[in-house]
């Protein structure tokens, strides 16, 4: 059930003093091999941190890991040189201890924007956390612990379906997720055989449907990474859709998770777009509705206003008819063919869990977005908290 | 002051029993001549209230109007057919009323989507506004008033510079405003001798850089109209160039009580963009700032947390370069060249005006976004308030 679930895996979780509260701060993930397949996708966005700047190049130039180097307590973004120094550095340590090239540690950071990281702190972070590494069930928690910022829970996932190998993964992700900002991170290992381009394919098939489908709020972060490793220990060459599969499951298990733990959520929301004219068009419908702050308010109110998602589903940049459109909300039809239908009264939405459903009537483009509700916790947390 | 600012303008603003409360809601805004003149913008929303639907067919086929029936308690929006028909009916009441054409009377409605207006109300309230039309101070104000939704002021202007003619105008609008859903009506009249053609001209250039640049949501309403009268009652043609400058003046005078009125508002922010690619680049930076959720609530937490304002710089659409960005907040200079720069407590937030400047460095292109925080009131207005 964690990063470790997967053979040729170990990992550690120390407190290094980066976060003022003296939390556990620091992970690290060591593949032990035989093999060091790895791909990884990162933010797009333009303001990249110096840690993705480094990671980025490492995997592009090498489809290879032998290491990832995590902390929480500061996304060393907006830091200039000295930020990219510091990411380096810490490649560097880690390599050092392990007999390997920098080249081949990925280093990921979340937490505030705009701060140096104590460089010296997560140093000698490093090294604590190398003598602490383990392969036992224990130690995937604590390195999912030391990756958490506004998270409440840690966030573990792992598969195995009696094909020889298995995916198991960690994740951290609470706010400024789409997929995120500042807070967005996964590692995902698995000891099957499987080749670095297969693996980078098997990703991003995986994150398109998982971690890219969780909007929370629509704030895309400057240090979303997504890891995957394969240490090959398992012996067994995988099955490049059967990979695929376990690897989406477990990016789904992880990107639900990070739903139901999102900064001050009380609804957990699906939408979903049917009738689209294309799968992008179901997508963007959904992400607009996703977004849509008067939805999610109103969702927060238990209000089924489902004329506020018809407004949202008309200024998105699909194909739509409004003489087509359908919206039900956890299963009551309220505007049929563009028009009120039913009584809005019919929606329950006293639970937790909420779907939202716009059939566009169009062709057979569909798609879900996860999202949750904007309620006070929300402010509360970000106008509180400098994340 | 007010829409009966300048000369050959009657209003009134009654009660009508549409909003539940007996508060006014219906409005009549009439043109008295000699000249119709009239343009007019509407939403870009694809799902289009049934009184848009209407006043965009008769403002395209005739640029000209004699006048403007308005409703707040109801958007008539996902109303089908039968919502058409009562716009429809509205207008040819109020023609009955002044001996005019059908296709001469604009309709526009505000409130919640997808209900349907009381017909009958709705055109008993029409011909008690007729009968209480008047040109004298009052009546200004009362037809504003008859507007309002979530808004707490009513929202008047007026400019009048020597020229020999006057611009005056009333707005509503408090939420849902990209330039805004089920919310944002406007009416701008004046005495200027002018052709509708100057005129859609004039206000298209007005609405630009007026309504078009408040953003309290990101949610671009099923009902926007903004609608020009000219009456040419001064007997005085206006330069063009010069009306322009007039009508931009009253539409931003009128936007900005829109942001100052907004939903929850504690902090009234400007979001300024320079040095981008090109103007539109300016544009789309500011507004994406003024969108991010986290950026909002920071500055409801009077937390100048320029990270998330880097981050939201970074997922825009526009050309942006990290190692040119400047982001200064309240005059004070707190990332330079995309690195931290200075003492975030140089950024005096304690009172309600809030400056966010980013300057790209790459170009001449530059742009403001008027936008507001997010805060605790905004959660509970919309989470309680099915509008």
């Amino acid at each position: 059930m964690s990063v470790v679930a997967a053979k040729g895996f170990r990992a550690a979780g120390v407190a290094a003093g980066i976060k003022a509260s003296g939390n556990p701060d620091l992970a690290l993930v060591v593949n032990d091999g035989p093999r060091f397949d790895a791909a990884g996708v990162f933010t797009r966005n333009k303001v990249k941190a110096a840690p993705v700047l480094w990671t980025e190049q490492v995997v592009a130039a090498t489809r290879r890991l032998r290491a990832v180097v995590l902390n929480s307590g500061g996304a060393n973004a907006c830091t200039g040189h000295e930020g990219f120094q510091t990411a380096h550095s810490t490649a560097e340590k880690a390599a050092a201890l392990l007999d390997a090239g920098a080249i081949e540690v990925a280093v990921c950071s979340t937490g505030l924007i705009g701060a140096q990281l104590p460089r010296g702190r997560v140093l000698a972070g490093v090294e604590r956390a190398h003598a602490a590494l383990s392969a036992a069930p224990g130690a995937g928690p604590a390195a999912a612990a030391a990756i958490m910022t506004t998270d409440t829970v840690v966030k573990q996932a792992a598969h195995s379906d009696g094909a020889g190998w298995s995916v198991g993964g960690m994740a951290k992700g609470a706010g400024m997720i789409a997929p995120s900002m500042a807070t967005m991170l996964a590692v995902v290992t698995t000891d099957a055989a499987i080749d670095g381009e297969v693996l980078d394919e098997a990703l991003r098939a995986a994150v398109r449907v998982s971690f890219d489908r969780l909007d929370v709020d629509g704030s895309t972060s400057t240090n979303d990474t997504v890891l995957v490793l394969a240490s090959g220990a398992s012996g067994v060459e995988a099955d490049p859709l059967a990979f695929t599969a376990a690897l989406t499951a477990v990016c789904r298990d992880l990107a639900q998770q990070m739903q139901a733990d999102a900064e001050g959520v009380t609804k957990r929301i699906t939408v979903r777009v049917s009738g689209a004219a294309s799968e992008d068009d179901a997508v963007t419908v959904a992400r607009t509705v996703a977004r849509d702050s008067l939805v999610k308010t109103a969702l927060f109110g238990s209000d089924p206003n489902w004329g506020r998602v018809a407004a949202a589903v008309g200024y998105s940049d699909a194909d739509v008819n409004p003489e087509m459109l359908d919206i039900s909300i956890n299963g009551a039809l309220l505007c049929h063919r563009g028009v009120a239908s039913g009584d809005r009264s019919a929606a329950d939405l006293s639970g937790k869990e909420v779907l939202v459903h716009v059939e566009l009537g169009l062709g057979d483009g569909h798609a879900e977005i996860l999202t949750t509700d904007l309620s006070h916790a929300y402010v509360e947390e970000n106008s509180a908290y400098s994340s």
